[in-house]
C-alpha cells in the first residue's frame, strides 16, 4: 500500500496544513491518485533529532546485525516486488525490462554491502604498538540525508547505493524522496521500515520525507545535527546543496554526483575500421531515453579527410530504438530547451531521423575550442559529435574539458602510442577511463570509481557506486593506550572477528 | 645563506615594488637583518602555472624516484643543520633541545614517507576481473599549497608533514612561508630546491613564497590551477582559507588543522589517588610555552566533595617550568587579551604562581554548561580546570563540546564501567582518544589520527600526522578494459612492483 504521509522516525505521520502533490504517468501525462504530503519543518527536525538520538545505539551494532538488517530489506523488497515494479513503471515510463533490471541491481547492491559487513575489514583496523599503543579504525559519521535521483527510481534512490552504503556504515538515514516517483519511494520506505522492525533496531534509523518544494531539502541539509549528504542529479541541484552545507555553522560533506558528458574519443584508424561503433554508440545514446549520468553526450572522432560516415551511420541506428518518454515532462522540457539553444548555434548541425528519435549534433573541433560551453551536458537522448582534424586538435579538446565521470578512448592496435598522451590528459579529468565499449553500464564492484573531479562530482575522492561508496560515511578514530576491554572489537588484542589488520606495518589476521 | 627573495619555479626571483618584512627575535624583540620580499601576484601565478605544467612529469615519476628525492631533502637538511637550528632559535625563541627535537622529528617524518614510497602499496591497487576488467588505484590530485605553521617552524612548516606528504604523493608544492620564521623557511626551501637539482627533477615541483599580507595566501588559494591546500594554525586563518576555496569556480579541498582545547577528563578515584597527575599535567601545559595544538587546555575532574587539591598541586608544578617567550609578540598579545577577557568573567578564577608562569583557570561545570564559549581555545600556556560534581555533569559537559583533535579519559581500574558512556560521547567528538598520559606528543605512525571533527579540522576524515596524511593528496582513477601496456605499473598483470593488491576481493601480491 502506498502511504501518502511522511515516515518520521518510525511513524507514518499525518500532517495537516502542508502542501500535497501527485506523481504523473509520463506516458499519458495524467496524475496518479495518491496525494502525497509535503514534510513540515517540525517533521524534518524530528526526523533528524531522533536519528541523532539513536546514532549511539545504531553505530555500535555489530557487523552481523547490520548485515542481517540489509538482508531483511532485500526480503521485504522481494515481497512487494510486483506492486513496486508496477508503480515504478507508472511513475517513470521506463519499460518493464528496465524496471526488472534496476530491481535486480538494487538487490545486488544490497547484497554486496551485506557481504562487505560479513567480512568486516572495511573499517581498516591499523594497530601500532611501537611507541604509544595506537589503534585506529573507521567509525560512522552520524545521521545522513539522501536525495533520491529522478532517473533511477530504485538503484539511486530510496534503497539505492547512497542509503544502503550509509546504513551499512552505521549511519541513520533520512531520505528526501524524489517527487517524480514518490509512490515507488514510499513503497521502498515501508520495506526498510518493516526490516527495522523485524531486526528489532531503533525505528528512527530510517525516515522518509516527501516534498516538491526545495525548502524540504534545504531545511534538512541545514539541520545542525546532520553530518553528511548523498545526492545524484543535476549540477544546479547538487551545487545548491553543496553551498548550503558549506555555509552551515558546521560545514558537512556533500557527495553530489552531478552528471557529465562522458566524452568518447575515437582515433582515426578505429573510426575507419570498426563497423560495430555505430550500433554500440547508437544504443548507448538511447539507453533509458538518454537519462543515464554516464550517457555518451560527446563523441570526438579523428577524421582528417572529413570523409568518415560515422555520424550518418550512428544517426541511422537511432531509427531502431523506440524511445519511451522521459521520466517527467519538466525534464523533457529542459531537454527541448537545450536543443533549441543548440539549434540557434551557427556552428552546430542538429539531426534526427524522426520526431521521436534521439538527436545528434555535429560540430568541428575548432568551434568547440572557441565555444567551450558547447560541451555542457544536454540531459537526454542526445550526443554531440566533434570532428577533429588531427590528434593535436583532439588533445586540445581533451585538455579544455571540465571534470567528468568517465572518458572513453577507442583506438586501433597500431594507434596505442598516439593514445598515450591523450590518456595522460584525461587521467586528471575523470573518475573512470574506458578503453573498450561505452560508458553506460556501471559495474557494482570494489574496483569501480563512479565520481569524477568537479563539476562531475562535488568530491571526486569518493565513489557512489561499488562497495567503496561506504567510505563516504566513515572517519578514523585513534585509540591511544586504551584498555583492551574498552576497545571496539576490531581493535582488541584477541581479534575476535578474525579481521585482516595492519599491525606494525604488516597485514595479519592473528591475535596480538 | 638566507635568501630574501621568493623561490618561483626553481629561481630565487628578485622582485621590486613589493613590501619587505623582517623576522623578530622574540627574546629580545629586535628585528633580524634580512629584508624578505613579499611575493607579487605575478610570482604567485607563475609558481602555480609552472607547477601545473610539470604535474604530468612529476606525477608519473616512479616510487623509487620520489623516495630518492625525499632522501635527498634529508641529506640537504643535514648539511645545513647548524645554520638552520641557529636561525630557528633566533626566530622562534624555542630552546635548543626543542629545535633539535623538531629537526629530528622532521627528518623522521621524511624517512617514513620515503619508506611508504619504497613499499608502494599506499596507492591501493584494486583489480576486478569479474564483469568488465576494472582496475583502480590512487593518483595525485595536482599542485598543492602548503601554509607553514607559526608554532612548529620545521615539523609543520616548509619541509613538514604537509609538504612532504604531498611531494611523496606526486603533487608539486607551493609553500606560503610563515612570516614569523621566514629565514628558517628560506633555508629549508633552498634545501628542497637543491634536492630537486640533485635528483634531476623539474624545478617547478617546489616554490616558496613569502608575505606578511593575507593577500599572498588568498591569491594562491584562489588560483584556478591549484588543487588542494594544507594548513595548520588558528581557526580564523583556516576557516578563511576554507571559505575562499569553497567559493572558487572549482571548489578544492582544504585540510586545515585549526587547534582545539583537548579536554582531559579525570574520574573521581583517579583524581584522589594519582599523585603523578599534577606533574604530568603541569609539564604538558607548559610544553613549548603552551604553543601545541594538542595542549591540554581543558581539564574536567570529578570532585563531588569539592576537596580535591589537584588544582593547587598543578599550580605549584608551574613554578618548575621556565617559560621562554611565545614565538611572536602578536601571539603573546592574543594570549594576554584572552586572559583579560576570562578575568572579567565572574564565574572563573584565574591563578598563576608568578608573572612569568603559565596560568590556570578554575570554574564549576555548571558555569561551563551555561557559558559554552568558555571552552574556546586560549592559545598559550593556559588550562581551564572544570570541577564536576558528578559523572552526569561530566557527561553533560562532554556532550556540549565542539569537535576536538583529542580527548583524554583517565580513570582508576574500578571506574572502567563509569568511563564507558563518557567514551561513547567523546568518540563522536575527536580524532584521537587517549586513556593514559597527556595529549601533547603526536607519534608519527600509521595508526595516528591528527585531525578531528569540525572545528578542530576542516576535514576530520583525514590526518595531518603519520603516513596516512598522504591520502589528502590522492584520488582514485579506475581503468576499464585498459591494454596492459598502457596501465600504470601497480595495475599491470605482471605486478612488476610486487605490490600487495586486492584482486577479486582477495589480498595477493602474485601476478594475474
Amino acid at each position: 500500500m502506498i502511504r501518502p504521509q511522511n515516515l518520521v522516525a518510525g511513524i507514518w505521520q499525518e500532517v495537516s496544513g502542508t502542501a500535497v502533490f501527485q506523481t504523473v504517468n509520463p506516458r499519458t501525462n495524467t496524475p496518479l491518485p495518491t496525494l502525497f504530503q509535503e514534510a513540515s519543518s517540525a517533521q524534518i527536525d524530528e526526523a533528524v533529532q531522533k536519528a541523532a538520538a539513536v546514532f549511539d545505539v545504531y553505530s555500535t551494532t555489530t557487523f552481523h546485525q547490520r548485515s542481517a538488517f540489509l538482508k531483511a530489506i532485500q526480503q521485504e523488497l522481494e515481497e512487494i516486488k510486483e506492486e513496486l515494479l508496477k508503480q515504478y513503471q507508472e511513475e517513470s515510463a521506463l519499460p518493464e525490462g528496465r524496471a526488472q533490471g534496476e530491481f535486480d541491481r538494487t538487490q545486488g547492491q544490497i547484497q554486496s554491502f551485506a557481504e562487505l559487513l560479513d567480512q568486516g575489514t572495511y573499517v581498516q583496523p591499523i594497530i601500532s604498538t611501537q611507541g604509544p599503543d595506537l589503534r585506529k579504525m573507521l567509525h560512522p559519521i552520524g545521521p545522513v540525508a539522501v536525495f533520491g535521483a529522478s532517473n533511477f527510481p530504485l538503484a539511486f534512490s530510496t534503497a539505492g547505493g547512497d542509503t544502503i552504503s550509509a546504513l551499512a556504515a552505521g549511519c541513520p538515514v533520512i531520505v528526501k524522496a524524489h517527487p517524480y516517483h514518490a509512490g515507488t519511494s514510499a513503497l521502498v520506505a515501508e520495506a526498510i521500515h518493516k526490516a527495522l522492525i523485524a531486526c528489532e533496531l531503533p525505528l528512527a534509523v530510517f525516515s522518509h520525507l516527501g516534498g516538491v518544494s526545495h525548502d524540504v531539502g534545504a531545511t534538512l541539509v541545514s539541520h545542525p545535527l546532520l553530518k553528511g549528504v548523498g545526492f545524484t542529479g543535476s549540477f544546479r541541484g547538487g551545487k545548491a546543496l553543496y553551498d548550503l552545507a558549506q555555509q552551515r555553522a558546521e560545514p558537512i560533506p556533500v557527495f553530489a554526483e552531478m552528471g557529465s558528458v562522458n566524452p568518447v574519443f575515437i582515433l582515426e584508424n578505429r573510426v575507419l575500421k570498426d563497423e560495430s561503433l555505430a550500433p554500440t554508440l547508437g544504443q548507448s545514446i538511447c539507453l533509458g531515453t538518454g537519462q543515464f549520468c554516464t550517457n555518451p553526450g560527446l563523441v570526438l572522432f579523428c577524421d582528417p579527410s572529413g570523409k568518415s560516415t560515422l555520424f550518418n551511420r550512428v544517426l541511422q541506428e537511432l531509427q531502431k530504438s523506440a524511445l519511451p518518454p522521459m521520466v517527467h515532462d519538466s525534464i523533457e522540457k529542459n531537454y527541448a530547451d537545450k536543443l533549441k539553444e543548440l539549434q540557434r548555434n551557427q556552428g552546430v548541425r542538429l539531426a534526427r531521423v524522426d520526431q521521436n528519435s534521439a538527436v545528434l549534433g555535429f560540430v568541428e573541433a575548432a568551434v568547440v575550442l572557441e565555444q567551450p560551453e558547447l560541451v555542457e551536458e544536454v540531459f537526454g537522448p542526445f550526443s554531440l559529435f566533434v570532428r577533429c582534424k588531427s590528434m593535436e586538435e583532439m588533445q586540445a579538446a581533451a585538455a579544455a574539458l571540465p571534470g567528468q565521470l568517465t572518458a572513453t578512448v577507442l583506438f586501433d592496435k597500431e594507434e596505442m602510442t598516439q593514445a598515450t598522451p591523450l590518456m595522460n590528459i584525461l587521467k586528471s579529468k575523470v573518475g573512470r577511463l574506458l578503453f573498450e565499449g561505452v560508458p553506460t553500464g556501471v559495474a557494482v564492484t570494489q574496483a569501480m570509481q563512479h565520481g569524477g573531479p568537479y563539476p562531475a562530482s562535488t568530491d571526486g575522492r569518493y565513489t557512489s557506486v561499488g562497495t567503496d561508496a561506504i567510505y563516504r560515511w566513515l572517519r578514523p578514530v585513534a585509540y591511544q593506550d586504551c584498555p583492551n576491554a574498552l576497545l571496539p572489537e576490531p581493535l582488541q588484542n584477541e581479534n575476535p572477528l578474525s579481521l585482516m589488520r595492519i599491525v606494525n606495518g604488516k597485514q595479519t589476521n592473528t591475535k596480538l
